[in-house]
């Protein structure tokens, strides 16, 4: 298996928030335009937990730095989020049933 | 930061599974008497994505290998889940914001 690595984003949103699923899918647009982006899963309930996966730790970084997700982070802080945890996780191994 | 790891599971449950919430709750149960569990956290929307969190690979393979959760797996091969997939983590480094 050649190494790539997940990011598991888990959050809790404050109430009544009208701009975020648009700047949500903008920032899903842009993360698929980033070198070393693979793919990414989402679901919310209570919370929400979303995991993105990258080629490199390096194309994590630069997600990370990229212009308008630094805005996305400032926003996050300031108007959206409750509180939020960041894990980035090297996939060691991996196995799966059924059709993806 | 002590290393920990994480497990990715990601899945489709087929439709009308009467069982399935009570078993889910019973493998939780179990998940948080083994030995290296440490937490957990879940969300289902089109895709269910549940994080559990465990001390070591030994602690998660012991977990695997448990009998009743052994069953649960049959079953949701057969009976549950149109496909998963599990991923196997080390968690590398992480930050939050807010209070958890």
């Amino acid at each position: 298996m050649p190494s790539y690595y997940a990011v598991i984003f888990t959050s809790v949103k404050k109430e009544n928030i009208s701009e975020y699923d648009s700047m949500a899918r903008l920032m899903e647009k842009l993360a698929q335009q980033q070198s070393g982006y693979k793919h990414h899963e989402s679901a919310r309930e209570q919370i929400g937990i979303t995991v993105s996966y990258w080629d490199s730790l390096e194309a994590i970084d630069q997600w990370k730095q990229q212009v308008d997700h630094q805005m996305a982070q400032r926003l996050g802080k300031s108007d959206w989020y409750e509180w939020y945890r960041v894990r980035i996780c090297k996939v060691e191994r991996e196995y799966s049933f059924g059709k993806e």
